[in-house]
């Protein structure tokens, strides 16, 4: 039942679009800003203040999505969409080598740092530039989006090239973070790509989410982050690891891609993992959601495997409230409500604004910092947003009021 | 005073033999050997049960040293020399690409899974090699350790070739790491290799270590994990970089080095770093040494900071130790019975042996594993025999009775 929840559902859906709009996004929009020479600082310190001015494209890529997301999304905030174009010119004056491949870092000034390794920085600079074309309508943005999808496509097999260390043959694996990426790729780049592309890539998504990397076998049925070639489990520290945070994303992607064709069955899987993961990622002692868990129980190689990182409690979150959304199961509800809680009483600075990213196993502040290599203006606001809109639409599904 | 501190070195003296003898090594020889496909196992969970196979060249290579030291200097066991020439074997046989370049990780059967991307698994080879031939006379391992040498240092100014991900020339930074571990390497193959390459190697060694990598304005003075090309300070996240432990084992090789040249102003430079390294790195409020830590105390991005760690407690005491027993400094005592039982207390598992390698903040077992892919028949092995050897010299130096 959706309506005795009504109640909760506003004051949640008024908590999570106030931390959007009056937390988060204003401390990136005040904070980031590189005036000097565009682009974003991400290695901020618990007040905000910049303690390392390196630029990681990840985090360069996904604050322009957000912010032309948001703006698209919620209020066209003339503040948001400038702040998103500087972000993508400096990305065009310096994010890719001469071969369209984009950077993995650049220092302040835009000079590369790191080598275009890392296939992820092209996936979030289709996304970012994908998104921009939406408000911007520039051909340019358009064409950056369409080519590095491309580009995906034809890296897709080996996509470090010569920085890979894997010797070929040994012992071939394949990884679920790419297939899974693309799946949430394709809705992203929808309106620019052509229908067949999107059509094959989200069945090709689907089937290597539930049907290679979901092992029912293993644990009671979960995701693994890798498999061998063949997608048969490897008893080996590759094959064995588990994120848990990882396969609630996914689930929320396949739940997105889902109800886009109607699907209930594949609804009705994707709730069924998120549960069956919630309930094996949950530490008893401690509450919160593991970093990282081994298949067979085996001591782990992730030195960081019992910390509480803020993006899998996001995902988890997001998770939850669109699996209550599509079915009105009360399991997923009771669950978005206790990550709720652990969320809200454990990552937000009620002093300096934003969330915290790493907690250790007992919830205490491990790293101080609001953002730096990995966390920036990403996580936090996409999933306040996917959070409070789909609480919206859930208060509307139930015929009452709006919020 | 030495004298008022013959009862306790007595006693940790014997202490320390018997955790080597009695519980470490006997854990290794028992349960590492694999009796199939030659080599070692490593990743032996806390009974020591093999739970994954792979064979990592550094954890491979560390233990043929480990054994072949111990077989000369303590007893000529020839359980350990077996062990060890089977170990090699299994090296020579697997060990090296087309190049002679010394793969970083094996399949159980020995096939290779990753490339030689990684110089330390050559340096390691070659000490493993070096101190074997010192028991076999064989002239075979004699030219594997000075061939290996020679490719290491002919690779030394790009170490990763193209697997390095750095994009040449926007910041060129040089690592402490090999300097340091080239430092030690020359002493273990001294009577292999020609003089003027031992003497070359020490004194740039010595050089790197103490002028380019010390930094006397950085925290009081410390010894920098990466520094810019031109040697100085570098205010990102590689150059802000500090590890306590990695510190402190170049502190007790630089004490070697000094010893050998009765260098006695070294001696002392190379004391008083260590002595202000565990200031610095000694966790106020729950013992032990931190694992890493920012030189400007920015946040860091190792999530493992505050983890406590076998080896660098293990490093920490031997520096300690040897300080001690150099200079008869009672800071440098207080510092060894005080890491003493911060060690003693957390580390050892009294149920079945070995020690533990990874604690958390609070001194809590994180991983209970007795190795893996980073922890194998080496650091503890290496740890107690330096400590148990130099407790035995102090009291000789003394002129009591012989342990």
């Amino acid at each position: 039942m959706i309506s005795d929840k009504i109640p909760l559902i506003k004051e949640f859906s008024k908590l999570y679009r106030n931390q959007l709009l009056e937390d988060v996004l204003p401390f990136w929009v005040k904070h980031s800003p590189d005036q000097k020479y565009g682009g974003y600082f991400t290695s901020l310190d618990r007040k905000g203040q910049v303690y390392d001015t390196d630029k990681f494209v990840w985090l360069q890529c996904r604050q322009v999505w957000t912010l032309a997301r948001l703006y698209q999304d919620i209020k066209a905030d003339p503040e948001w969409a400038d702040l998103a174009i500087q972000g993508a010119e400096f990305l065009q004056n310096h994010g890719r080598d001469a071969e369209g491949r984009w950077y993995f870092a650049l220092d302040r000034s835009g000079q590369p740092l790191i080598q275009p390794y890392n296939i992820f920085s092209d996936c979030f600079a289709a996304m970012a530039f994908g998104q921009l074309y939406q408000i911007t309508r520039d051909e340019t943005h358009k064409r950056i989006a369409v080519d590095t999808f491309h580009q995906i496509l034809s890296r897709r097999d080996n996509p470090k090239g010569h920085y890979s260390k894997v010797y070929p043959g040994t012992r071939p694996m394949k990884s679920f973070a790419l297939p899974m990426i693309l799946c949430n790729l394709v809705l992203e780049l929808e309106s620019v790509l052509d229908s067949d592309t999107v059509e094959a890539t989200i069945r090709d998504g689907i089937h290597q989410v539930m049907e290679v990397f979901y092992q029912p076998e293993i644990l009671g049925g979960v995701i693994l982050e890798n498999v061998s070639a063949d997608g048969k489990f490897s008893n080996t520290y590759e094959g064995r690891l588990i994120n848990p945070g990882h396969i609630l994303e996914a689930m929320w992607f396949v739940m997105d891609l889902a109800k886009r064709q109607n699907d209930t069955s594949l609804i009705g899987q994707a709730e069924a993992i998120s549960l069956h993961i919630l309930e094996l990622g949950w530490d008893q002692e401690f509450g919160g959601i593991y970093y990282f868990m081994d298949a067979l129980g085996h001591p782990l190689q992730q030195l960081e495997w019992d910390q509480k990182l803020w993006w899998v409690h996001l995902e988890a979150m997001v998770a939850a409230i669109k699996g209550f959304n599509l079915t009105g199961n009360q399991k997923m509800w009771e669950w978005f409500v206790k990550l709720h809680h652990y969320a809200q009483n454990h990552f937000p600075d009620p002093e300096f604004g934003e969330w915290y990213g790493y907690l250790n196993r007992r919830g205490e502040v491990l790293i101080p910092a609001k953002g730096g290599k990995w966390k920036g203006c990403f996580h936090v606001p996409r999933g306040l947003y996917q959070i409070w809109s789909t609480l919206v639409a859930t208060n509307e599904k139930s015929g009452t009021s709006k919020l």
